[in-house]
This record gives C-alpha cells, sequence and structure tokens, in this order.
C-alpha cells in the first residue's frame, strides 16, 4: 500500500527539502492550520507585526538562502504582501507566498465569509499578477503535484509563486509522492549555444578593452564562483551595478566598481562607456539600475545575457541558459588578456571625526567605511541609505542587500530580521532613511522579539530627502520621532543620538562591542544635506517631473 | 473659446465638487507633479507614515463624509493600499485611489522603469479585481469624462474607484466640462417598484410581530432619516448588525439591539428569530455580521432588500432602488402597530471603580458605557476591541465605525486620522488590541503631526487573543511593547498605564479632560481573558479549524 500524507505535510516537506528553514508571517483564523503544522514542524515560524515585514523579511532571506517563504491568512494577511510579492518579483527574489483560505465546504452557496473581497478568488487573481506560478489546492488528487510544480516554478525563475491552501485541506491524506523533489534538469540547445559562443568569443577576442558588467542574476543563481573562475581565467576587468552590487568581491583586483552612468564614479564610466566590447551577464537593464537615462551603452558592441535573453550586438538566441553560456566563455578559447591599468575603489582612508562638527550624509558614509568588517550583511533601504551606501567599500566577503530597481520604501528593517535568520552567522548593518522608517521600523519589536542584533543606522533628515531636490513642499516633511528611544517601547537594544562626528564614532564603537541586541543609530542631519550621487541622480529625475 | 482646464485640476475641482475636503497619501516620484496641485488647491493633503494608514484613514474619512480619497505613487505606494481598498470594497465605503504612474512619454521601447512589476498595466488589473470602476488616464480626449464616468460609480454603488494618472498628464491642458459633477439620475422600474410594495404591505399588514433589521446600506446611502420616519409611521421595532451599529440612535425606543445570532443579546434573538415577518433593510448577509453561523432567518418570512437586490420569500425583483422602496413602504398603506414589550439596551450602570483589582475585558466595556458621551465617534479595530464593543450602549447621536465584515487588523488607529479629519467637531474613541496596534499604530505619528486628539484604548492582552480559543500556539504570542510611553517617541499626547479598575477611572477622567493632544491608555489584560461575545464566536469558529 503507497504511504499517505497530509497535504499540509507535504508542503512542510517540500519547503524542507529545499533548504528553506524559516517561515515568515503572521497567524489568522483561516490559517490556523497550518500554523499549527508549521510550529511541530522543523520549520521555524517567524512572526512579525504586520504582514507587510513578514513579506520584506521573507525576501531578503530569499535573496541569501536561495528560497523564501511568508505564510498568511486570506485577504486581510496576503493582500498585505502585494507590495512585498512585487518587489521580489521584480527584482528576481524566489518568495513562496502561501495563504490560507476558506475551506471548501465552506463555500456551499457562495455565502458571504469574513474576509472576502469580490468572490473566493479574488486573491488567486490579484496574485496571478505579481508571481510566476500559482495554485489553489482545492483537489486532493492534484495537491502534490501542483506544490511540486509550483515551487519548481519558483527554483528555476527566482521569482515569486502562489500557494493557496483552504483550511479544510491542511490534513486531508493523500498518497504520498514516490520520491523526494526533483527539481527537472533544464539545458540549452547545444546548436544555439555553439554558435552563440563562437560569435562571442570572436568578438571577445577581436576587442582591445572588453569590460564585464555583473548582474545580480549572478547572485540569484548561484553563479558567483563560476563569474569568478570567468575573471581568474580571462583577466577581463569587471563592473557591477547598483542592484548587484557585492556580486564580485569588492577586494577583487579586476573589480573597477559600480557602473550607473554618471550617477557612479566619472572613472568607471569612462573606462565602460569606451569599451570596445561591453559582456553584460545577468544585468538588468533598468533605469535605476542604470543611472536614471545617464547611461551610455552601444548595443552595437554588446554581449548581453540574461537567464530570459541572449542578445548579441542586434540579434537574439533562444534557449540558451545564463549558466551554460558562462561556463562556456570559460571553457571556450578566450584569450588572457595582459594587467592593464583600470579603475578601482579608492583605499579606504582612515576616518578621524572632527569633535563636535555636525554630521553630513557624506561623512556617515566616510565613517562607515573605515567602520566595516569583513562577513557583513550591509542592507540598504530606498533613498539616500541606498545611494549613499553605493560608494561604500566593502569587504572581501560582504553582501550587499537593496531594493535598487523596485525602491520601495521600508525594506531595510525587516530584512534584517529575514538576513539575519538566513545569515546567523553575520550581523547586519542596516541602512535605513526615516521616511523609510515610519513605515515598517516597528518590526524592531520582531528584532527585540528574537534576540537579534542587527546595527541600524537611521538617517534622519525629517524628510523624503530624495523627493526634495525633485519638487518640494510640506508634503516632504516627516513628523519628527525620538527614533533612538526606541529601544525603551520594545524592551530590548540601545539607542544613541547622534549629532557630531565624535558621537558618530563612539556610537559606532559601542554597538560593534555591544553585540547582546540591537543598537540604533539616530543620525540628525540637515533636512537638505544628501548625498552626491543622490545630487546626480535628482537632477535628472527633476527634469520628468516638472511641470513645462 | 472652450475655457481650457489640465487634467489635474479638473480631478481637482471634481473631489472638490463632490464633497471630498481631505486626500490622504503619501508622496512618490511618479506622483509629485499632481502632490503639488493637491497643495496648492483648497484639498488638504494629509499625509501618513505608510501608504497603508492613508488608506484605512480615507476609508474611515468615506464612510463619515460620503467619498473619500487616498493619493499614491506607482506600485511601491498603490500596491501597500490593496488590503485597504478590498475592506472598502467588501464593507461598501466609496474611496477614490488615485496613483501616480510612469509618464506616457517614457514608456517608449518599453524601458524597465523604477517601481515596475511585470508590465505598465500590472497594478491597474490588480485593482480592476478591487475596485467598481477604474480607468488609466492616458489620453487627454477622453480624460475629463473617464474622471466623471469613474467618480460617478463610486457615488452610486458606494465602492472604491482607481484613477491612473501618467505624470506627464497631470498639467496637459483640456477643454473644460460645460458644466458641473451631473449625478446621474437612476431611479426603479415603476412597474417592478408597484408590486414589490403591494407584496410587501400585504405580508407586513398580515403579519402579527413584524421586525425590521436595518443594516450598514442605511447609512452609506444616507437613508438613516428615512429609516427613522419609517419607524415613526410604522412603529415596528429595529435590530441593527454588527456592521450597521449605530444606524439606529440607541436612545429611540423601536431599538432592540444587535442581531448576530446566538453571539448577540439573547433577547433580541428570541424576538428576531420568532418573529413572523422579518424586513431586512440594506444588510449584508455575511457571517461575521450574522453570528457566525448562528443565525436562523426564514426567507419564507423574510422581505430583504439592499443596493442590489430585493427579495421577497424566495422569489426576487430586479431594478428597485433601496431608496425609493423605503420610500414607498413609508408612504404605503402599512399599520401602524401597537405600542409592544420589546427588548431594549439596558441602562447604563454607573461604573464604580474596585480599587487594585485587575482589569478584565468586561470591566473595559462597562466602564467605557459610563463613560461615553454623546457627540462622538467610536472606532473599533478587529478582535475583542469589536465583540466586546459591541455591547456599548451608544449615545442619541454616536457612530460607530468598525470593519465588522471583511475584518481586517489595524484599522482602527488610521482611521481616527481620517475621522477626526471627516467630522473634526466629534473626539473619537478608539478601541485597538495590541496585534492589531503593531501593525499601524506607528500611525500616532500622524495624530501628533496634525494635532488631533483621539482617546486610544490599547487592549493589551499580549496576544492575538481571538486566535488563542480557536487553535493556540506560540504564533498567538505577541512580543510586549510599553505603548503608553509612545508619546515619548511621537512628541505629543499623553499615556497612561492601566493595571486596575481604579486607575482606568482616573485615566479616563483624566482623558476627557485633556483636549490638546492625544490620549492612549494602555490596559493590562490577561491574556486568556475575552468578552462573552468572542467565547460565543470562537467556540463556533473552533469547529472549522481544529483537525478532525
Amino acid at each position: 500500500m503507497e504511504p499517505s500524507i497530509s497535504i499540509g505535510d507535504h508542503l512542510v516537506k517540500r519547503l524542507l527539502d529545499l533548504g528553506v528553514g524559516h517561515v515568515f508571517g503572521i497567524p489568522g483564523d483561516y490559517v490556523l492550520g497550518f500554523d499549527k503544522k508549521l510550529e511541530e514542524s522543523r520549520l521555524k515560524f517567524v512572526t512579525t507585526c504586520d504582514e507587510q515585514g513578514a513579506g520584506f523579511a521573507a525576501d531578503a532571506y530569499a535573496r541569501l538562502n536561495g528560497l523564501g517563504a511568508v505564510c498568511i491568512t486570506y485577504c486581510v494577511g496576503g493582500l498585505k504582501v502585494t507590495n512585498t510579492t512585487a518587489q521580489a518579483y521584480a527584482e528576481k527574489s524566489p518568495v513562496v507566498i502561501i495563504s490560507g483560505s476558506p475551506g471548501m465546504g465552506e463555500r456551499y452557496k457562495h455565502p458571504l465569509l469574513h474576509h472576502m473581497v469580490k468572490d473566493f478568488d479574488t486573491q488567486l487573481k490579484v496574485f496571478q499578477e505579481l508571481t510566476i506560478a500559482s495554485t489553489v489546492l482545492d483537489d486532493p488528487q492534484t495537491a502534490c503535484q501542483e506544490i511540486d510544480r509550483v515551487l519548481s516554478a519558483a527554483v528555476r525563475y527566482k521569482r515569486p509563486v502562489y500557494i493557496e491552501l483552504p483550511r479544510d485541506m491542511v490534513d486531508r491524506s493523500v498518497v504520498a509522492a514516490k520520491s523526494g523533489f526533483e527539481e527537472e534538469e533544464y539545458s540549452s540547445d547545444p546548436h544555439v549555444l555553439d554558435e552563440a559562443l563562437a560569435e562571442a568569443v570572436e568578438m571577445i577576442n577581436a576587442a582591445k578593452r572588453p569590460v564585464i558588467i555583473a548582474g545580480v542574476e549572478m547572485h540569484r543563481f548561484g553563479l558567483r564562483d563560476q563569474l569568478v573562475r570567468l575573471l581568474e581565467k580571462t583577466n577581463i576587468p569587471v563592473a557591477s551595478t547598483i542592484l548587484s552590487k557585492s556580486v564580485v568581491d569588492e577586494c577583487n583586483l579586476l573589480y573597477m566598481g559600480i557602473y550607473e552612468g554618471s550617477m557612479g564614479p566619472e572613472v568607471v564610466q569612462e573606462y565602460v562607456e569606451s569599451s570596445d566590447c561591453l559582456i553584460l551577464l545577468g544585468t538588468f537593464m533598468t533605469d535605476l539600475n542604470l543611472g536614471m537615462y545617464t547611461a551610455h551603452l552601444d548595443p552595437d558592441r554588446t554581449i548581453c545575457v540574461t537567464s530570459e535573453k541572449l542578445s548579441i550586438r542586434y540579434h537574439n538566441y533562444e534557449n540558451v541558459l545564463l549558466r551554460d553560456f558562462i561556463q562556456g566563455l570559460i571553457e571556450a578559447k578566450v584569450e588572457r588578456r595582459p594587467s592593464e591599468q583600470i579603475p578601482h575603489p579608492e583605499p579606504i582612508a582612515p576616518f578621524s571625526a572632527v569633535p563636535r562638527r555636525k554630521m553630513t550624509v557624506k561623512r556617515v558614509f566616510q565613517g562607515l567605511n573605515a567602520f566595516l568588517a569583513d562577513e557583513s550583511v550591509i542592507i540598504a533601504d530606498t533613498g539616500d541609505a541606498l545611494f549613499g551606501g553605493v560608494d561604500l567599500v566593502l569587504g572581501c566577503d560582504t553582501y550587499f542587500l537593496s531594493p535598487a530597481y523596485y525602491a520601495s520604501l521600508g525594506f531595510a528593517v525587516p530584512a534584517a530580521v529575514g538576513a539575519s535568520f538566513a545569515v546567523p552567522s553575520r550581523r547586519p548593518l542596516v541602512l535605513v532613511g526615516d521616511g523609510a522608517f515610519q513605515m515598517t521600523g516597528m518590526e524592531l519589536s520582531t528584532v527585540a522579539k528574537y534576540d537579534l542584533n542587527p546595527i541600524i543606522l537611521v538617517l534622519n533628515n525629517s524628510s523624503y530627502g530624495t523627493e526634495r531636490p525633485i519638487l518640494d513642499g510640506s508634503f516632504n516633511d516627516l513628523h519628527p520621532w525620538s527614533y533612538s528611544l526606541l529601544p525603551e517601547i520594545f524592551g530590548g537594544g540601545k539607542g544613541f543620538l547622534v549629532e557630531t562626528e565624535d558621537e558618530f564614532e563612539a556610537a559606532l564603537r559601542a554597538a560593534r562591542e555591544d553585540t547582546d541586541g540591537f543598537c540604533l543609530l539616530e543620525i540628525i542631519l540637515d533636512p537638505h544635506d544628501i548625498s552626491p550621487a543622490l545630487q546626480r541622480l535628482t537632477a535628472s529625475l527633476a527634469e520628468r517631473v516638472r511641470p513645462r
């Protein structure tokens, strides 16, 4: 006789098979039965303050762990993670959204059950717009295959997926699938791959100064080691993008810095834009990522490969996997380049605090640069936390996480929760503006609840500072909070009020030494002080917003 | 020559024409141009901490004002108000969602602009599932008519609508429409109406003990005065539902109380269920609203009219307006009933605090009952704040707001912002559990920013208390916050820590006297203490959740 298993247990098992260790969420009556299964399983169910926080935490977890999951109730929970799911979709983070829903047996005659919107499938339809695959487990005959199909899509495409579990299906017994999760094997079309590689190799070898731009997909698809081998073999210099910062160890001698049009370092822009062969590996061609319309990359000199398409000059190849193409380059006869003079991030200058001098955005990042240790995770929220953060010179093994394309505010604090569980050996350093902090900063409660110890820098300029230079008005003013007193509210951690450079230095030092709980540094900044990178960005943005 | 106006100005003008005075939202680069228009107009642009807060505030505002509006940026803002829009849809609250979006001129060749998900119309598709009408103002030729069409649908159906404004359309000049907003005149089919009224009147006159159940649509469609006239003419007793609490002044002698199956007062249940003619006026037949499957209303004795349909016994009439049907009943020969012995809310007992006795949920509501003044707005969040709140005996002119059908957590604090602007003469009294407060309580910052003065009771039982009796687990535990210290964070208001009855009485008194700012009462409760109404509800719910 075939062994049997419940649908809920099968879902738990598959998540574990795929390396998920933590699920983020909030309980609710339509999902309580599955919550109980989570609690009784080897998965840890991490509960946040708001579902939005769970969504962002799962996204950060997925970026670091390879797969993440969020578990919420029907509509009142699910519809609170639409924005975080959209971000995961846009930036390719594989998050599994698990939502409870009314039992199939309750739907008879279509009663108006609580938490319903238009119809039983309203939430499904919404998530079909925001995920790469979705299912409602309404049929015990197909539930296991559906779970496998949808999880497999998350793993393959690195995009979020949606699984809806009616509450009377959680304990329904089904025949257990015969084996564990079988990842489907996808491969490139060998003829197409050969032709594309031949053309690419010829183009690279004919070039005088080829350059690689390494995108975020190198991280998402686990290709960082392959990239290092390609660099070692070819000696071609490499830049990263704002979204993929840290995909190449910044101490690698072939690493030039971030390329982001005229927002990034001028020397990198010059080197990249004057190259006669651009090799874009897993790079999203997005506006923010490429310096907001200030990038000048000539398609006629470009090889661009992502998980979705491969273009050389003005023509495309289908059915070539990113992984196979890069492996092909490593194995092909790409000539090794002689070492050249290339840009490289400037060595970190020691930070000497000027006593009583007011803090500025520029000095925040200079001070941090001197402070950063290897082995950390830096999480930057949207705004100057990100733009300023781009100029940080990272250690050899540092992760840099940010929503640099979708650019939702409020990612960083809940992301610190996700990152802490994904990589417990690393202490997250969080950069967040006050506008973003006012959205999700209460997830410090979750940080305290689980005894996590991130260091959090709140850049307090009393503003949506990114917007002031674009178009200012009283709507850009933020109500002042005493952020540094928040540890008293949440009963954990330490707060530091930082107005001057010496206070900043002392607080950073104290935070590094105190690893028992979180440390929140509230850094007072002038409402009109912004980083040089942001100055360049907003000038370009303002042109598009102001009435003409 | 025809006068011209910009699309943005036309939208502002239409909102003003329809009585909107305040728009809630958060700025963002795709909507900054319209934000500036709001700031320069007679509309007040109220900015909240998170878009979720703006969505809930606009919902509360719409319930009290007749129309509300929220203004946010593309995707990263819009997708944060999907849940609040779903609630407005489910509970018929007419909220206008105004979202900025990329300019039409920027979309050329489909570049990956920041904040994008799958495609330019992803957000539109999501909101089509959650609204009654939607439009993208991408064509100056039709923009004005589209604005009018969509706003008209909000007014007619009392449901949310979606207007997307590409940023390069805000200042596009169009020919001004010739007249102001013309509300279309809808009317009933006179033949159908006559036949339905004749049947209804005969059924009511033949009955021995008819009963009216007044639903929330009486409020939404502005029919409270009509209802009073119907009661005065016929002398038929009336009950309300949990969602429509306060639709009938509770000091009206014909008012019996809330009917909600066995969750509500037993005497009301008995009277209603033994009636031989039930007249349901604008009542949603939902699970929570009708006591979670414990209601027994016999269709064979029922006349049920809403804005969507009219049923008498087992047959339906089409094309009859709620307003016309009730007006017809008032004018028809419905016999006046002799006054009878009917249930009525018990007179409020004076509250005498027992010194040093720990607070309980029951005593919270007894104490409040003695404290309530006329002329107030009570806002109850989902959970025991609502279930306990149902037993409050309201003054003659008190509004009671709650999400009693959709039941999203986190409504109450931002709703206090919306209510304060909609009805500035009334001081909101907010009832909120700690679970809901942890989701949106940071909107106290918005309360402080605009010098609003609600009284907020945080029912702190360290739990998702509604869920414990259904299925308990560590996921129902909440991290403890020092809620009463929050005024120090937001720089406004006063906090009170309440553990005993005498502290409760003193805090209520102090809060009533201090009208300068908000007062937050943190009331410490036992994690397993729940109201009697919730006990009855959860017993019924638990049967559906527990594994069998």
